[in-house]
Order: structure tokens, then C-alpha cells, then sequence
């Protein structure tokens, strides 16, 4: 468990919860302009409303934050996720040059940073970001435990 | 090399095409539902002219067919790609539950299926669909080595 206390993972635990109150699997995000510490993007899972299987938080912050910067590559900025990322948006989070990856509670189960595929651990991986795994680990996965036992 | 002649092929070597007289690094891609054979989505790559790193052309027919169908999974679906998926899209496709995969060009350098992390070959990945691959490879290889070569 990583001890870092950040105002920018609260704002990604906002997101979880405000995804959570709309039906969908509780995982929010944001990303940060490093130097500046502007936020460029805040989101929580939209799958089930905008019916599309991409719409995973990270995906989200990082089109909306591309957007924004207005450039593919968001190479001085950061990602905070209360969930370690699924194959998908890990290789997402390369391809978008991002510097740093926070994240919140390990996912044996679907994760694919420490777990399944280990996106960052392959040579043909072009850009691997620093990666700090889980902060806030107990209160994220919290939120997980909470919203699936309510589903049952 | 797989010996496969297919109309939906063709319209994904077209969307190829187009993405490279923009600029674009010459992928395209369809998705097409398997009982009735209707092209639910075709694009090409659109990462420079949207400034979107996720802009794929797997990512962007996965997103507009699953709009179509009014659902995150698209299970009678086949999508066909010009080049090997990387691993952002290689987990994509399974994400949207797609029954086959055809690609055309193998990609070693920044594949995920035959390459690199291997997104099927894991138990965390909970979806598998058909691949395969090698599908008019000649061609789909010449229009990226053709585009990288105009632009040294």
C-alpha cells in the first residue's frame, strides 16, 4: 500500500462514487498537468449509459484531456485511477505518453498492470509510465465491494 | 497467410487507404453483424486529426457499432482490421465480447496479439474471440511500409 495522500485521488474517489450512484462499476479518474497542477479531465465509468464497452474512466480523461491539451500525447501529465488499470486502458495510458500512473486497489482479476498481461513489462511496450499502485487501496476497494453486494 | 476473400476485407483496406491520403498511419477497420452481414461501422485512423491517442480505427468501429446496436456488447459481431491489433485494442475487442477477429498485416513491433503481451493468452482475459490473422498480409503490409517510406 502506498502511503500518498493527494487531492487529486480524492477528486478520482468522487468519481467512483458519483459512478456508483448511476449504476455503473465504481471507478473514477483524472488527469493532472504535472507542472501547473491544472486538472484537465474527471470522469467515472460510462459504459452502461453511453453503451460502449471503452468507456472505462481512463479512457475517458484521456480523450477529454488530449482534447483540451490538443495533441495525442500528454507527456507532462498524470493519471490518477482508483482501480489498477485492464489491459486496455494500461496501453491506453502508454500510447498517450502519460508520466505517471496513481493508482488505488489492485485487480487480480481483470487488472493489467500487475496482474494478467502486465502491459508496461513487454520491449515492445514504447513508453512505460512511473507507476504508483495502491493508494487508498482499502477505501477503493470499499467502494467495489459495496456496489457489487448491493447488485447481488 | 490466411487465404480468406471477403468483401469486408476490402472496405477495411479502403478505410486504410483514406487514412492514409490524410496523413493518418494507413489502419482500417469494420465491424460487421455476423447472421445478416450489415457493416455496422468502418473508420480508419483519426489519432492526428483528433488529437486522440485511443483514436484507433478498432477503437472508433467498436464505439460507433455498439452505439448502433444500443449495447457495450457487440456478440454476433465480427470486426476486421488491416494490421494485428495492439494491446489497447486487442483487450478492446474482447471487452465488446466480438465473436472473430480478422487481421491482416502481423505487427512485431507493436502487435498485441501475436506480440508483445499476448492479450488472449491469459486467464484474466475473460473473453476470447476467433482470430485470424495474415489476411490479404501482403497488401496491408506494402500501404504501411509505402506511407512510412513517403513520409523519411
Amino acid at each position: 500500500m502506498q502511503n500518498i495522500k493527494s487531492p487529486f485521488f480524492n477528486l478520482a474517489i468522487e468519481e467512483a462514487r458519483l459512478a456508483s450512484n448511476r449504476g455503473e462499476v465504481p471507478v473514477g479518474a483524472v488527469i493532472v498537468e504535472a507542472p501547473t497542477g491544472r486538472v484537465l479531465a474527471k470522469a467515472g465509468n460510462l459504459i452502461e449509459k453511453n453503451k460502449d464497452p471503452t468507456a472505462h474512466a481512463e479512457i475517458l480523461v484521456i480523450q477529454a484531456a488530449a482534447c483540451i491539451v490538443g495533441s495525442p500525447r500528454l507527456e507532462n501529465c498524470d493519471l490518477y485511477v482508483t482501480l489498477e488499470p485492464c489491459p486496455m486502458c494500461a496501453a491506453a495510458i502508454s500510447l498517450a505518453r502519460l508520466r505517471r500512473l496513481y493508482f488505488g486497489a489492485f485487480d487480480p482479476k481483470s487488472g493489467g498492470v500487475d496482474h494478467g498481461p502486465k502491459i508496461y513489462t513487454h520491449p515492445t511496450c514504447h513508453h512505460i509510465p512511473e507507476v504508483y499502485g495502491g493508494i487508498e487501496e482499502t477505501l477503493c476497494s470499499l467502494l467495489l465491494k459495496e456496489f457489487f453486494l448491493k447488485r447481488r
